[in-house]
Order: structure tokens, then C-alpha cells, then sequence
């Protein structure tokens, strides 16, 4: 048994001592005398997870009592409809932000379902920065703002939360919890899981109470927020859930959201300071735009980035390839990852760098 | 540690060799240097983990090339809303079958979004039997005849596929791959897993080409059928796919579907009889539509029952308490129950009779 350093994309790593308090409660979930995989989602059992987790966000974002928390299904993939589903009438509009291709993504969704515009877009400098807010051409009106904090595919994110008059709808699956956001300008924030919270097969969503009011009628009963917010209207899906809660609690017990992004600015800091150091690598997106969870770059040829993941991943180094879509290489340093594992990649290249540069 | 008899109506109980090579594997999935929940959902190592399913899933059933099989994500209420968003067109007409609370929701589901007919429904008789097929009022021309095969909160099911016009939509939940059925009747069969299949957090959906044909056009692209017929469209629920597999290796190993039809005729006949025997236990369900799944039955009185699932708990039997909607007492044992639980529910039945009789 060895695990390797994991920088996948996602899903990503997670903390191991997670995966040893799963490991140990696999045949038994404390004295439930069955798995927490087996019992009642509506056990005492399982609810003290939910509310376990409920209360650590709580805890983390400085929630007030009029957010509620979802632990839904379907990835951000589904709340790329559901959100216009629920917040875009016939007589409204809704601006989108473009910064790569799951803005993209949500933004051709929405649509299809109604009256939405660009309030701005990187496609021109190929993604490789956050357009400024100041050029923004947001709608009076709108109903609302959607944008996307990490763009997991061009390594860019946003570092400040936009302050526009719209209520923000952010899709912050890729840095959750990552660093720390202006939450109260938000009406609703999800997050898939796999990548900074947890496994796949749970979409965290945050909402208020007031924008939750501002939902259309007659919404089919599933996709229907409302639905999710007044009770527990079906199955959870319970191991995810519960995987979640132990990393809340690993992200508390180190500190928190501010102690995270102290990590994840170190932890981005010495990578990119090994990327600036030579001419052999070359990062991919603007200074002020990078990510602190991917970090993409390029070698001179591509011959030279094929045999940089292949000989990384003989030394112990999974998962550098870059999306399929741009090419290159990608390092993702989500919240789990440990700074050793960073330190690991810098001696791996400048070993690769000594070796071919 | 220690493992009770579990007859939890959902999420339910799973064998535990699975669970034991799950947690073997917690911290490594095979040469991945990271656990299944950790590497690319496009990796070879989880590719190969959906393939095996769907590989035995079609040897399973015996289904031809003509079928897709997805592992999709919100349960068995997403697709209430699902088949109908796909396959109720304005002009046409669908036929529902009721036998139960979930019958009743997906009928309510469906009728937001078109024109439904009731075929046939229990509800005169409280649900305590399945209307004779000869009875049901089929549509000419309905699209589809929706029905749900097993009925966990009433304990009665189907024992033989409807033979209608119409294709069938099924939902299969509670019952699937518990019984032989004839598959190609149906054009779409569903099931969320955490009852016979896996933990929650997956339904399979196994549709056949002709009928996925027929399918409306411009839906939403996350809730079209043919968005995840065609590629892994986003990110699966990989840990609970990654056990569906494991239990459907467990369920192949021990017969196949025909075998574990017998092992649960004879798990059910053994507790049917248990209950038969005296006048202390009255079955709920009439005799020919006795689910071989959830066995529901009542005690004298309401005090009698609270005690029964108390002292059973005591006992090391787990959640026997009837549906909050109905009382009684519900036994749960599904595929994955071992005859040795029902065999100590009846001797602790004897013993509870004795004492209280």
C-alpha cells in the first residue's frame, strides 16, 4: 500500500486521516451496529451527521440563520440548470460571467430557459485572466449575477468577491472553502463536493432566505429549492454526506477558512515561485488571475510536458496532465492537498528541469 | 464491533464482505496510489470499475445491445420528474399504475407536466393488494405505462411483469434484481440503489434504444437521457457506483437473479409462515401480492407493536418499526439480507408471542 502525491483535478485528494476514520467505521458506524451506509436517513444517527455538518459551515462562513444549507445531487452540471430553473422568469433577466469553460457551460444552459446576458468574458485573452469588475456591463435588474471563483481548467480565480448590486450566484465547486468570500453578497453558492469538500455524489448549496423567495412558482417538486429547505425530502446521499462532515471537521480543527487560505497561499506561492524562477516552465495565466487550487504551466514542447507526467508519475507524482482541452500541465492543490506534496512537485522539477532544460 | 441483523427499509443492509474489501481498499483502490474516491472519474482505474458493472448488469438481465445502462444521481424522485420531462409530449397520454405512496408521487409528477391516466389504483383496498392487470383501463396509444414493481411501505409487489401494449416504465427501487422479469417489455427501467443495490447516492437507469428514441426534443441538456447515453456526460457518484459493483460481483457469485429469487421466496416464506401460524401476527398485505422484500405485518394492539421493535432493538434486531404513514411492524430484507437475520426474527417472534401471546 503506498499512496502516491495527488494532484488530480478532480475528484481529489482527500486528507488520509479521513479515509482512516472511514476505514475504521466501515463495518460500523459507532454503535449503530450496521454501517452508516445501512441505517435510516432519517436515524438519529444519520441526522447528527447533517447536522453536524450544517453547524461547522455554519461555523466556517459565519452563517446567519437565514441561509440554509442543501446537500443535493447531480454536480454543479445540474445547478447550471437548476438555478435559472428556479430564478429566471419570464419578465427577468440574469448576467453571466465568463472565465472558462463551466461558466460557459452554465451560461448556455441558462439560455435555454430565459433572458441572459454576458456582463463580461475572457474568451478574447483566452481565458488567461479574470476580467476586471470595473468593465463589467451588468443589467439594472438583473436578477441575477452567476460567476465561477476557479476556473479548474485555465488555472484562474477570483480573489476578491465581485461588489455588484445584483445578488451573486457563484458557482464555487473547484475553491469552496478555500479562501475566504464575502458570502453576505450571495443569494445562493453551490459547490460540488469533489474537489475541495469531498467525494463525488453531493452538491453543497447555500441560500438565503430572501433570495429563496424570489423563486418562480409551480417548480417541479425536485428541482424546486423550496422543496429541499423545509425538509428532508429524500434520500440524501449519506456516505457522501458523511465523508464531507469528517473533512469539516479536519478543516476546522486546522483553523479554519483564513488559516486554509494562509496554507493554500504558501502552498500556491512556492509553486508558482519555482514556475517564475527559469525560463523553462511558463505559467499560463496572469499573475493577478491565478489560482490558488490549479496551477497550470507549460514546458518548451509538448514532447517535453508528455515526458513530464509520465516520469512524475514513475517518481510517485499522479495526475499533472492538463486538461484535455488546453494540453500542458496542471497541478491541483486543493485544500487536501499537503504542502509536502507541493514540495515533492518543486524537487521533481527541478530535477526534470536539470535533466532536459 | 458488532454487527446487528438489519432490516432497514432503505438505505438498507449490504453484505459484508463487500463492506470488508471496501474498507480493505479505503486507502489504496488496487495500484491507484490514491482510493477510488480520489482519482479521475475519466482515469482507467474507474472506467474499468463502471465497465464491470454495466458488463454484469447486462449478463444479469440478459440484456441485448440494445440497452444503456446509466448510473445517475437524485434518486428514484429525480426521475418521477425524468421520464415524464422526456417522454410526455403535449399531445400524447401516459398510463400510471397505483399501488402506493410512490406510485401516487410520480402520478403527481407527472401530471404537472402533461396528460396522465390513472390505469388502476389500490388505494380503494388501502393499497393491500396489486390490481389484477386484468382490471387496469389501459390508454390507447399511451406513451408509456408507468408502475412501480414493489411497494415498501404496503409490502405487496408485482410477481410477474404487466403484459400491456404499451412499454413499460418501471420503477424497480425496492425489488430490483431480486426477481426475474421480463425485461424487454420495458423501455425504461429505474432504481435508486440504497435498497437493493448499494449504498444511496446512485439510480440506475437502464433504457432501451427504441424507446429512448421517442424522446422529446431541446430538454435541458443534464435531465435529456440522451446527454448520458451518448459519454460520461459529468462527474459520476464514484463511490457508490464503485460498491454497486462490488455487490453485483457478490450477487453473480451467488446464482445470479434466479438464484436469489429462490434464497428470497425462501427468506419470505419462512417469516410469511412465522406470521401465519397463530392469530398473534396479522399480515397486512393480501396473500398473492405479499412483497418478497418488505414483509409488513401487526401485533393486537399499538402498545404491543411499540414494544416488539423495542425489545427487538435490545435483541440486536434493527429497525423493524413500520412506516411512520402506516405503524405496524416492516421487516426489510432485501438481496442483501442473510436467511440467518430472518431466522432470528422468528425465534425472537416465538419468544416475543410467549411472553405477550
Amino acid at each position: 500500500m503506498e499512496r502516491k502525491h495527488n494532484f488530480s483535478a478532480g475528484p481529489g485528494t482527500l486528507p488520509v486521516e479521513v479515509l482512516e476514520e472511514v476505514q475504521a467505521e466501515m463495518l460500523e458506524f459507532k454503535d449503530a451496529g450496521a454501517s452508516v451506509m445501512e441505517i435510516s436517513h432519517r436515524s438519529s444517527q444519520y441526522s447528527s451527521v447533517e447536522e453536524s455538518a450544517r453547524e461547522q459551515l455554519k461555523a466556517l462562513l459565519g452563517l446567519s440563520d437565514d441561509w440554509h444549507i442543501l446537500f443535493l445531487q447531480g454536480g454543479a452540471s445540474m445547478q447550471f440548470y437548476q438555478v435559472p430553473l428556479n430564478f429566471l422568469g419570464e419578465n427577468d433577466v440574469a448576467d453571466y460571467v465568463i472565465t472558462g469553460s463551466w461558466a460557459k457551460k452554465s451560461h448556455a444552459e441558462a439560455k435555454r430557459l430565459g433572458d441572459v446576458r454576458v456582463a463580461a468574458t475572457g474568451e478574447e485573452s483566452q481565458f488567461t485572466e479574470i476580467p476586471s469588475p470595473e468593465t463589467w456591463t451588468n443589467t439594472d435588474e438583473s436578477s441575477y449575477l452567476h460567476y465561477t471563483s476557479n476556473n479548474t481548467i485555465f488555472g484562474t480565480q477570483f480573489h476578491a468577491t465581485p461588489q455588484v448590486d445584483a445578488p451573486l450566484v457563484c458557482d464555487a465547486s473547484s475553491d469552496f472553502l478555500g479562501q475566504v468570500i464575502d458570502v453576505d453578497k450571495h443569494g445562493l453558492i453551490y459547490a460540488g463536493a469533489q474537489k475541495n469538500l469531498g467525494p463525488a455524489g453531493t452538491t453543497i448549496v447555500l441560500i438565503r432566505n430572501d433570495f429563496l423567495a424570489k423563486r418562480k412558482d409551480d417548480l417541479p417538486t425536485i428541482m424546486d429549492y423550496g422543496t429541499h429547505t423545509s425538509k428532508m425530502f429524500n434520500t440524501p446521499p449519506v456516505f457522501a454526506v458523511y465523508v464531507v462532515e469528517k473533512i469539516l471537521r479536519w478543516l476546522t480543527n486546522l483553523g479554519g477558512i483564513s488559516a486554509m487560505q494562509i496554507r493554500n497561499e504558501t502552498k500556491a506561492g512556492v509553486l508558482y515561485e519555482r514556475i517564475d524562477r527559469t525560463e523553462f516552465y511558463r505559467g499560463t495565466a496572469e499573475e493577478a488571475s491565478r489560482s490558488l487550487m490549479n496551477v497550470t504551466f507549460r514546458l518548451p514542447t509538448e514532447d517535453l510536458e508528455a515526458a513530464f507526467v509520465d516520469y512524475a508519475k514513475t517518481s510517485g507524482l499522479l495526475a499533472l496532465k492538463g486538461h484535455r482541452s488546453v494540453g500542458g500541465i496542471r497541478a491541483s492543490i486543493y485544500n487536501a492537498c499537503e504542502p509536502e506534496s507541493v514540495d515533492a512537485l518543486v524537487s521533481f522539477m527541478d530535477e526534470f528541469e536539470r535533466l532536459n532544460g
